[in-house]
């Protein structure tokens, strides 16, 4: 396999991962502040940065492929980026050709989401699985699919989009702007939000705003106001699920993300909701709700993966 | 190609067509009533019947290949209807192993929504497009969806029961026992219940409960009940469909089913809502929405496309 650079753009950190022979694990990696602030141009030096950090030898940098994730749709046709909401100036930029023009080599760009699937399918807790859904919950909510062992990308590789659900209308606005999507409800900032809405944790947290973390810890100590905004954020996700359910008919889901990782209480509850609002006890068999074993590697080996699969 | 039957297993009526050399238009076609309240064994004695009607030639009887479709969800491996809510004593019926008994042929059961959108696909407004979502609203409202060439199943066959997305938190009680499904806000059996709630049409209809046409022909006409409801229809399932697009990116909608054609002013209103609920404005590029061409043949032109791409 030729040498691959993973590279997975968030809104804190970009991560970026060297497979010299193409296969895990990492030769080198790096992590780096995004500086999403500095605007759209910093955020590029950065990542050209990053993989300048990986060291690569100049024997693989003739034969090297690159792949990308970033945190919004992305337009496949033409690799450019429509829009990422936890970077301020990100709005259709071109990653793809600017990939290329600085580096010289073969760029894969794909959302986040899709590639954190590719690599929990591939090397993660979905191996072995053909009908996958894959959520992260963290700032906002993103979504992979695998389909009968292809992932679902739709006309122009837009699709699931899964933070952008409706699941109630008329509900509170989204970070997109439309009212009442899953992200609205059940990400970690609207998880945040909720609680300060709701006078905050009995023992606020030392750094202002609770993290998701901290609510958790605080549900698990008593605290009502944490217990009562996970509830209605489980509630929220639950239902949700039970509709990608009914839509995808999977045998795995794959929570993975700060949320998810705020782990046992609230993860429970997620699954109580989702399993008492399926339609039909069919779609319960053989279905499995697992969270991420990959973490924050998911992305990186999902673009792995995307080029293994693409080459 | 072997001659090819197709059912389609209504809550009203059974429709069967017989394609003698596998092509459309049909050989010969027939429709009865369903009889559902007689009780499953009824409506499988119509069922053979519709086929008897049909006079195929013992010649033909040799080598024919049965498709059915289904008002529910089916268990592809098994040939199994987990359950069709509107068709009562139908729980688990192992319709594959009762037809393939008396008929001696091979028989493929499919869910009537996945029929349809397959007939769509290879006969009607989905010809050349790649990725479809269809939606038929009815009584109730089913789903199938193509992505990439393919009808997406899912693990055991039970995918895209779209009319069970939920989109409103706590909402009505969908015919599933599930609160605030699509179902439960757009279909027919939704849109007449509504009506009936806010004190009935201003001139009612002489049938007892008004039909959607009906619905549809008193908002034309200015009824303030009528126009209030299909706007609150419209809002459910345009935003539903809003999350569809989300979900697979498609570059067709297809409505169809009796309340897709009671309209302009209720489509109008749908397609209104679907596009002003789209995060961004790339889901919208190339998109169309169509009202089925096929009508109640889609699917039984859909079961011979399923035979013909079985085979």
């Amino acid at each position: 396999m030729p040498p691959v650079v993973a590279v997975d753009l968030g809104g804190t950190n970009i991560r970026a991962a060297f497979y010299s022979d193409g296969e895990p694990p990492a030769t080198n990696s790096t992590s780096r502040p995004t500086s999403a602030a500095d605007g759209a141009q910093a955020v590029l030096d950065h990542i050209h940065a990053a993989i300048e950090a990986l060291a690569i030898p100049a024997s693989a940098r003739a034969h090297l492929a690159i792949a990308i994730g970033a945190p919004g749709p992305v337009d496949q046709a033409r690799a450019v980026v429509l829009h990422a909401p936890n970077l301020p100036g990100w709005k259709n930029i071109s990653l793809g050709d600017i990939m290329q023009e600085h580096w010289r080599c073969q760029v894969f760009v794909e959302n986040d989401a899709n590639m954190a699937v590719l690599g929990e399918w591939q090397y993660g807790s979905g191996r072995g699985a053909h009908h996958i859904v894959m959520l992260t919950i963290g700032t906002g909510i993103g979504g992979g699919v695998i389909v009968a062992d292809r992932l679902l990308r739709g006309a122009h590789g837009l699709a699931t989009e899964l933070g952008h659900l409706p699941v109630q209308l008329d509900g509170p606005l989204c970070s997109c702007g439309q009212p009442g999507h899953l992200e609205a409800l059940a990400s970690g900032t609207a998880i945040a939000r909720r609680v300060q809405e709701q006078g905050g944790l009995a023992q606020p947290s030392a750094a202002g705003e609770a993290t998701t973390e901290e609510i958790a810890a605080a549900a698990r100590a008593g605290d009502p106001v944490a217990i009562s905004v996970l509830r209605a954020a489980a509630h929220a996700l639950g239902t949700g699920l039970a509709g990608l359910v009914h839509t995808f008919n999977p045998e795995l889901i794959i929570l993975g993300g700060g949320v998810a990782r705020a782990g046992g209480f609230f993860l429970q509850e997620v699954e109580a909701v989702l399993r008492s609002s399926l339609m039909d006890g069919a779609f319960a068999e053989g279905l499995e709700l697992k969270p991420s074993t990959l973490g924050d590697e998911a992305a990186l080996l999902g673009g792995l993966a995307l080029v293994k699969t693409s080459s």
